[in-house]
């Protein structure tokens, strides 16, 4: 994930240390991108608890994926393996890269994953709690300029503003702003008060342009900033 | 809601010593139903706190309702004043009537509501928090054995089991099981630990028979069978 | 087509003349069946073309079926083989049988074929020259009294009215009317003249009990009257 | 329709010899206009009956036009006086202007509509008879050639090729192709022989922006090109 923890590329000197001939990087899980992206944000503030329920695009599935009888007029609740990738890896991504090792974040995330009669766009209905207790303008002002590495280094697939919030009061919308800024962008609404963690909010990303091959691609390029690809 | 707050019918004895001429009932918000039905089980356990996120279907929206080119491949996250009901409602049905008042819950409820492109069935994804720490055949066993007055009464409109738990891995689902059992009853299913409150899980009710029509017929038969209607 | 040309179960005797060991009677094509369906009651008035285009369902692919990604909000114009199938089973199945030879029925024959966002029905938009110039009055009168074979042995899957007339200005719909009469009646409508054949009308008929599992069941029922079955 | 009657502004020099103080020029029906790019390239060849059956989009309906209960999952078989739009708008938009007057086409034209779960574009199953019997390879080379004044003129709103010819099998799709070429040009599939008429092929536009607002841009720049708007 280039805007979050593009440090945790350390991890290639450690694969250089045990002597691989290769090198592995690998890409999250699409739903996990959308969260981390939503997240970003609001690692300064000290994430707690996590409750999110996705609710997330056919494409997400691949060709030929979902059955339409499946769907059509349908909610599937169910992913296989999706509610586990996005408790384990959300940790993970959010972890911090010290001392060559990987130290995960100590929140506890829940996961709850849906299956919509969408096309593309992974939606995620998230309620966080956070360690500090930041008020609302301290949240999106931490939106607002939130930047990472891919905006820092300029690299040609990166979104100038990774995560965008609309303040409409019904958005983000899949298939309306799933493909805005060419899908790279994460587009996060909706923030308001949670009576049971802190805060609740939505976030939006393209699955199979942010979620997938644009990330990968953005990945590319922040090796090769990094003079990794040669 | 005749299933989980017959007693508060006693209400009807204090809007008589008010010296209303007429009395009034009301039906809850029909997402509400759908939560506080498959919360139902759950009472005798000590609900604390509750996070949802609600799937909910066009029809909820009555006629012309929701504009299909607002819904068609896509999640409109946002339904006018819904949150803000389903997190008092539930409350107060799920409270007590104790000596001729109306104690609510005292249960946090945070609720996140979406409009999804289906035609009837509302679905809630559901964390919950318990005060006693019952296992998954404890709360499974008071799923099965949950009945309310209209069962006990035999009600015409009354479906045999209210709340009915789906084992399959991917129920309930809208499309395909929000009809069954003539709309009235409520199903639950993928019941499993959630890592940051109890236990999570799907709950599923028909919106416009269980959640609005086929409610208010079950209210009257209630009210017929205590005497109230003549 | 037990309602259109139970006669041709003779081609049963010329099997057995031919000394097969078993018997062989097919079951069309489901749009084909809607279509002859909606064809029936106009066979007397002599049916010289026809034109059709067909907007048909996704369980009409079977299972795994339609990929959601290539039907959601969609309009597939080509399903395979179809087109030609309609073409030339219609012209078999409103033929006659004489002298133990199948007379295929000498009407040309137009179909183009669609698949759209729907679970279950196939809605047929029919255009058709016909020999004598039959009044609207006429025509609606052969299809309210059309019965076949079924209807006069009192089948038990057999539908009371096996082709109704719905005279609502946007009907038939696939979604509220393929169900009806426990989906195994063909449900016509909107008919009106045509500028460059006579008539125009729609057909709607349930591909998967109409169209196949009750199709099938209804020829067995009829095979088991004419003592085929044993 | 700029690129198929762009001589019928011709009707502006009568609106001025009847002394009008204004003139009027008007957007031709949204399915009509799809229907007669479609047609187009055919008109060389004589156009003597059509017969079409439409798949419209949602967003044709306007806002909030078609309730999404009424079409999730479902066709509903009538718009509003379309048939009769399509049927007569045809026949002018495709007759010619002379000595003052407008000549409508003598073709027969039969339309049925249907509105689809679309979101935007409209798909129109077409069936054609033409005078002189053109083999498919001419048909195919008069689409490719087609262009029309805004061609000519190189108006900022032409697409470069107004009707394409896509050879995939199974397009044109609405969802994936209506946005081509900024939503301006007319996309053509599916040419085959019809057994009825001559030949059949389906034509799909963009209703919002070829069918009415680009439509109407086209139509303001080719009258300032002409000087008409000064």
């Amino acid at each position: 994930m280039p805007e979050i923890n593009a440090d945790h590329l350390g991890i290639l000197e450690e694969q250089a240390k045990r002597g691989w001939k290769g090198r592995i990087i690998t890409n999250p899980n699409c739903s996990t991108i959308a969260l981390t992206m939503g997240l970003a944000a609001f690692k300064p503030f000290g994430i707690e608890r996590i409750i999110v329920t996705t609710m997330q695009a056919v494409s997400g599935a691949g060709y030929p994926g979902v059955p339409s009888v499946d769907i059509l007029g349908n909610v599937v609740p169910y992913i296989g393996s999706e509610e586990e990738k996005m408790e384990t890896e959300t940790q993970k991504i959010m972890g911090s890269f010290t001392g060559g090792q990987l130290v995960a974040l100590p929140a506890r995330v829940s996961a709850a994953c849906n299956r919509v009669a969408v096309v593309d766009g992974h939606l995620v209905a998230t309620s966080v709690e956070l360690k500090t207790k930041p008020s609302e303008a301290e949240i999106l002002s931490a939106i607002a300029s939130f930047a990472g590495e891919p905006q820092r280094l300029n690299l040609p697939s990166a979104p100038k503003q990774p995560v965008q919030y609309l303040s409409e009061k019904d958005r983000p919308q899949p298939r309306r702003d799933a493909t805005r800024d060419r899908g790279m962008a994460a587009f996060v609404g909706r923030l308001r008060p949670c009576p049971v963690l802190d805060w609740k909010f939505l976030v939006l990303a393209h699955n199979t342009i942010r979620g997938a091959a644009g990330a990968a691609v953005l990945n590319a390029e922040l090796l090769a900033a990094g003079g990794w690809i040669k």
